[in-house]
């Protein structure tokens, strides 16, 4: 039922319109004076993304009452502007290889021309968002510093055993789930929505990211090819990812000091046996119900609007993020 | 004379004013939830620039008519956050060591905190510059994704021994002289001037900012301390400034090719060579002209205005470009 649904036309029509913004935007800037900027940009802008920022925008604005579309296109764009800035950016430094399935700007082009390339993704983000109200631009600099804040811990965490769940939301909040918050609230302030739909609308794109980033963590840990990047990138780089921290949590004696070991001297030969510790704690199975019920309470903040075609069409990409984890 | 203006309590005030505005935004941010961003970036934003962009800004906004700095201050501010944005950045893939007299971001925390302490503060000028009319947003965001460009195509002109001035001026007009004009401008904009005396204000911006990256070209050649980093860093990096563009195109022979040897293969034991070579062609001689021509023009804007103060001021300031290179 829920792939009937994202096969419906909403969303295939908003995915083509939100593609075909991208592609404009990129077609005049080649044509201009930025044009060696975006080239390298484009790259990976242009190389697939799943376009989630976007996509959601658009139909949170349809949801709270926004009629022409054309008024969120913008943000949306924007959304995805940014998002790719911060890809390119983060790849640099998790010396990341490949991103959207393609070579990464540093990788191909050096650092000096993936960091100017990202800049230039967030100027043209900022540049597009700052042509809204007030409140709009607060809120996406606001994320954005949150993003960077979150990546700041996030790093300060690497290898950290002692990172707590709470460290963990703190972080996920800021650079994932911030993000899709403030995404769905702002497209709800350009719909004219009510103050009230406004918050329940940022909650439910909170609820969604967080849920989208703990899919995340666990896809990295099982392998998922189809993200355009290798299992265990996170691993790796000593990432406290949830499982992991609710393993160290969890586990005592020798399984605590084998996993520390495990993370410590972690090498592509040792998954089976950072495998097996997981499942020891049923770290999966604790960060599936944690899913489970952020998806729920996402799901109950979308009912908070009558039943329509829209809802049904983000009802659908909600479970999606569930059963992406399946 | 100069000297005694540039002791002008106008100027002074200006100064401290900016100063003080940007110490309030830190000391705030400090109590916030970026607070572990700020505190990266606060070591190279407090580490005492010379604040020219935000100080002419708000000297520009008093000769274009503006009466309540307030209306200025944040988009003064945003200037040097940009421009320390760019520092940043800029300083980890020329490998930098010392900025502003400090250790660089990427030398001290390493290259994922210098990344995101860059995007920071972007994000944060944008932030700040992005709650003016939507005419600023744009000029901001295209002076950045003009930097961006004149970034790249610097880049792609290192140790590139066919660079033209053209190239040269197309280089400093997009990541130096740009941000001075668009400075200029907007503060025109803002203190509610003419489409006319924007216009000459950009200019004499555009012209002084020519002025003072020809002034940096120099001074990396010829050494000075004051700058808090060491000589020859461009010539290290292989940047080709207009000293070297104008004797690789001067010189001929020998001479051409013992230029061509000395920067393709540059140890500072060579220093003594590439100063006579430069000598030879007179290239210091034809750099200090033109800079002495891109600041009459900067004067002949200025002089648009009536005498005034501020204007005595700023001429001084102009003046003092000139007199940094003797």
């Amino acid at each position: 039922m829920a792939e009937n649904i994202l096969e419906n036309s909403i969303l295939i029509e908003c995915r083509d319109a939100v593609e075909s913004a991208i592609e404009s935007l990129v077609a005049s800037s080649m044509n201009g004076p930025y044009a060696p900027a975006m080239e390298l940009a484009r790259e990976i802008l242009l190389a697939g993304g799943k376009r989630i920022r976007p996509v959601l925008t658009v139909l949170a604005f349809d949801l709270a009452g926004g009629e022409n579309r054309e008024e969120v296109m913008d943000f949306a764009v924007s959304t995805e502007l940014i998002h790719t800035a911060t890809l390119i950016h983060d790849d640099i430094y998790d010396g990341a290889k490949l991103r959207r399935g393609v070579q990464t700007l540093h990788e191909k082009h050096g650092l000096d021309h993936a960091i100017i390339g990202g800049d230039f993704l967030f100027v043209m983000g900022f540049g597009i968002g700052g042509c809204y109200e007030e409140r709009i631009v607060h809120i996406i600099a606001e994320t954005c510093a949150s993003i960077a804040t979150g990546e700041l811990k996030q790093i300060r965490h690497i290898s950290d055993l002692s990172t707590t769940p709470e460290d963990y939301y703190d972080i996920v909040r800021g650079k994932t789930a911030g993000p899709f918050a403030s995404a769905c609230e702002c497209a709800a302030i350009i719909a004219g929505a009510s103050d009230d739909d406004v918050m329940i609308l940022r909650e439910f794109g909170m609820e969604l990211g967080i849920a989208f980033q703990l899919v995340d963590d666990i896809l990295d840990l099982t392998g998922d090819e189809r993200m355009g990047k290798a299992r265990g990138t996170d691993i790796h780089e000593g990432k406290m990812t949830l499982p992991i921290i609710h393993a160290l949590t969890l586990l005592h004696g020798d399984a605590r000091r084998n996993l520390a070991n495990v993370l410590d001297e972690f090498r592509d030969d040792r998954w089976d046996e950072l495998q097996e510790l997981l499942e020891q704690g049923d770290s999966f199975g604790y960060c599936r119900m944690l899913i489970h019920n952020h998806l729920e309470r996402a799901l109950s903040h979308l009912y908070k609007f009558p039943q329509s075609e829209v809802r049904d069409v983000l009802e659908a990409m909600t479970r999606q993020v569930m059963t992406r984890n399946e």
